[in-house]
């Protein structure tokens, strides 16, 4: 046995509570060894010397490097202590909080067993559970729709279908949206989020300077209370992108900072090395290069109650279910912890999700936000269908280690998505293979947490790096349908089902085949993923898709004969 | 090489900034592993896949299974991606969120190297500078001295110096305290910490039914407001006891649960299964099975604002400079971080140490509390000097492995102890072997974080479990002073010296001796620990202890020659 391999955290992904008396429990070993048993030995932190429990954890998880193990413990306590047994090749070994060790001294577990001391409900992060049926439409707003036909346009720039540059202004906007709720509903979609909608002067509007005014070219507070009307009446929710990290240079604070230095009361709210900021010198923080938008200084409490008003005003005034947060990951863990407070204490089932493009388990501990951009699946879905750097083994390996990242709370609130504003599109990055795009949806719908669309994907439109990846929407194609789409309306009526939205994950691959399976309630749905035609079923077939191309991805969804 | 022990966690102990441009990285290998290299190379975010810097790590410490490599970076920039490059036996590899490779894209790097995003003023744990320096003296006040002789005292059931019963009062207050000041300072004292204070039916005041006013048996606001002031004249802190996870069945809020059920407006601040607390029928919360104890809802609002008034209320009225948390790990995060900003908002170097036995860093992660009773240290010592369980290896090993637990700020607030009025005697779980006593009160002073001794130890008092080790203070003995005190105030002397405060710790064994050395800007100071007569010295000696008996503990602490 690889002792050193041997990893569990209690109150973290490796030990949570999902109710007062419910707790999940993981614990990684080597991928390489095989036991003959694991089990955990747990009981109530009083009485564990004198009376324990014990229940098998289940080999569920591989990445290759590492296995998991893991158990969902029904307790009649709220104290829970515990340690893992294990039985391998004829020895028993025992691991604590001291690490493995040959024997076990149960009189003395109170210096270093495991332990959940207590569980106490403030601690146990909730589920968002609209997240884990929804199908979300990523809309870059001045490329979607323009819709709105009597405003001041004399601002576009751009000749809807050419090709954008970081300047280009085409028009779109929140009526436009509105126009095509009913093209989304069909499609499937159930949440839309929208890049940011507040004054600013750029198309994309990461640079704002007042967070209470939705931006003209884009429409007026009463046309995002509409388009949430709207989206309502359709069962589609809208979060919308929270431009926290950094602001526009127009933003009156900065601007009063740039008058007036640091006589200017606003001069602790940016992050500025000297009396005045100065774009030239470069002594003020900023987003990225970008001296247009310096970058607020979250620690700084004036800061964060005014970002915090701004979180909650939206949600108040024009119902939205949900907050997208830009550069999250720079913002601090403070400013986000009091963020989540004040706008969970408004509406409980609004969605916090972070950009985080690495590992984030650092803010999803249930005191920050609730799930990130999955671009960590993003990069495995890339490696496997578009770039061919992994095989189906791998994939399963990569999408495993990935699940193990979070607790099960939160990868059922992850937006997992393909590609984004922020990246080439998928489909031009995979060669413009339909196949693979196609193959890749299926796994982002069939993967616990939300489903996310970027607009486009579905005709699909191509796209290099931004701005080329924020081209205009072809509409002509778009209501015509395209394989595409009418793959995705398929994948997100499945979506609808109890295995989908609630039932447990394993990845596996076998025979040339990937396979992502979903179990609930003693139903499991399949998704079996293999190269040239589909593979052959051995269920009742839900969905098939057949790619012609010799080496393409084909793949059928299929229920489990019972 | 062990790929399997390979462990970093970004924005954890293993990657947490000390200053908005210093960074403290840790690696974790197995300790079979040897390398030729280990290194860091790191850059800033937007450029790295253009420029990059490297660094070496440091082999620091091994705990038998692990061994930790470490770094302190100092950074041009707030924002930090790195990944590790690690060179064995003629072969490079590469260690990042992806795991062990054999080779590294950085064109890629925005998916899976190592970060930490942004350093955010707001999520640096500061240090309470005053801890590293700290000697605590931990005072069970009944127990202590009776310094008011006007009190009633017709509740004291104990003649002083007979053995105390769970029921006993022995009639210790503040008073008493105040009287001893002078004793503590030429003990070395820096620093009180009492057992609860606050109104209470019971000895030890854990059960608390007005937490707003000192127990008359005690004393009264005047006297701890005195007991500080007298404090501060000589150098020394006092920290209180916060028994915030539970209190008393007569606090009036219970009282008035009892009273009217879930027509009570306080139903919310208790855990009930049902209309009434019955304690017949255990169905409510409380602390262990004392139904007399009834447990707060720490989930409360409300709950959480009435304690949170209480820590402030005496940190403003008293001027006391910390608290120590009853209980805390069964009292809920969500708790202790509101507390925790209040408490610092009114005096940051106020300190709050929780009452954790086990691994406590999902509460120190700088949100919460700052350090703990450092009950694991007190295991290790009694291990190596008291049972023998462990060599001198295995306790460099053990004190490596809790080091490296949590960041080097938290450990530098760590309160390490022997015992306390929860655990038997030191010296009574020796086997009333002094040289043990001393020699482990001489690791408990040379190691990072506060040292705090148990009264009574000076004697050495005797006693076993509550109620024994909770036995009154033998004045006579402790004015005419034993060798015990006089080791003491050696060992506090020494605390002021940089080494003790700031210096860095390494654990080793070599020669059948336990060493355990600081050093500070070029200065070494050693403790050698050995059996039988003290070590040869190899510095300038300036502390040293010779145990007669055979196989007796002897040590000397000498400053290295440079």
């Amino acid at each position: 046995m690889n002792k050193q391999a041997l990893l569990h955290i209690p109150d973290s992904q490796y030990c949570y509570p999902v109710g007062t008396h419910t707790v999940k429990l993981r614990l990684r070993v080597s991928a390489e060894d095989a036991f003959d048993g694991v089990r955990a030995v747990y009981g109530n932190k009083y009485v564990y010397h004198l009376k324990r429990s014990e229940a098998a954890l289940e080999r569920s998880f591989s990445d290759g490097t590492f296995a998991y193990y893991t158990l969902t413990l029904e307790l009649t306590d709220v104290r829970l202590v515990y340690i893992f047994v294990l039985e391998s090749e004829g020895k028993t070994y025992y691991f604590s909080e001291d690490g493995v060790t040959d024997s076990y001294d149960f009189s003395k577990a109170y210096y270093n067993a495991f332990q959940l001391p207590f569980i106490n409900a403030a601690d146990i992060m909730p589920a968002v559970d609209w997240m884990r049926g929804a199908v979300f439409y990523n809309i870059f707003v001045d490329r979607f729709y323009c819709g709105d036909k009597k405003k001041d346009r004399s601002y576009i720039n751009l000749r809807w279908g050419d090709i954008p540059d970081p300047k280009s202004f085409a028009g779109g906007d929140l009526c436009g949206i509105i126009e095509k709720l009913d093209y989304l509903q069909r499609t499937g979609v159930t949440a839309l989020y929208l890049t940011p909608v507040f004054c600013s002067v750029s198309n994309h509007k990461y640079d704002i300077y007042d967070y209470y005014r939705i931006d003209p070219q884009f429409g007026s507070k009463a046309d995002l209370k509409r388009l949430v009307r709207e989206a309502h009446a359709r069962g589609m929710r809208v979060i919308l992108d929270a431009v926290f990290n950094h602001c526009s240079e127009k933003l009156p604070q900065f601007a009063d900072v740039l008058a007036k230095g640091r006589r200017s009361k606003y001069h602790g709210w940016f992050l500025i090395d000297g009396d005045r900021p100065d774009a030239a010198a470069r002594n003020y923080q900023c987003f990225s290069f970008c001296t247009y938008m310096p970058k607020f200084n979250t620690s700084n409490k004036e800061v964060q109650k005014f970002l915090c008003d701004v979180a909650v005003y939206w949600v108040r005034e024009c119902g939205i279910e949900g907050w997208r947060l830009d550069v999250s990951d720079e913002v601090s863990h403070d400013f986000w912890r009091k963020m989540r407070k004040e706008v969970k204490a408004v509406k409980p089932d609004c969605v916090i999700i972070g950009e985080n493009w690495h590992d984030a388990h650092p803010f999803l501990g249930g005191d920050q936000y609730d799930g990130i951009m999955n671009y960590a699946l993003t990069k495995a879905c890339l490696d496997y269908f578009a770039w061919g750097e992994t095989d189906e083994a791998g994939f399963a390996d990569k999408l495993s280690a990935l699940y193990m990242r979070n607790s099960g709370t939160v990868n059922g609130m992850m937006m997992n998505l393909l590609d984004s504003h922020d990246t080439h599109r998928f489909y031009s990055l995979a060669g413009k293979r339909e196949d693979a795009l196609i193959a890749a949806l299926a796994v982002i719908f069939m993967h616990p947490g939300a489903a996310g669309v970027y607009y486009g994907t579905e005709i699909p439109l191509e796209g290099g790096y931004d701005p080329d990846c924020r081209r205009t929407m072809d509409w002509e194609k778009a209501e015509k349908g395209t394989e595409v789409s009418r793959c995705i309306a398929a994948l997100a009526a499945l979506r609808r089902r109890g295995e989908l939205r609630f039932g447990s994950v394993r990845f596996s691959a076998q025979g040339g085949e990937f396979i992502l399976r979903r179990e609930y309630e003693g139903s499991a749905l399949r998704l079996r993923v293999g190269k040239g035609r589909a593979p052959a079923a051995a269920g009742t077939v839900l969905l098939q898709y057949d790619c012609e191309k010799e080496n393409g991805f084909s793949f059928i969804i299929e229920e489990e004969s019972k």
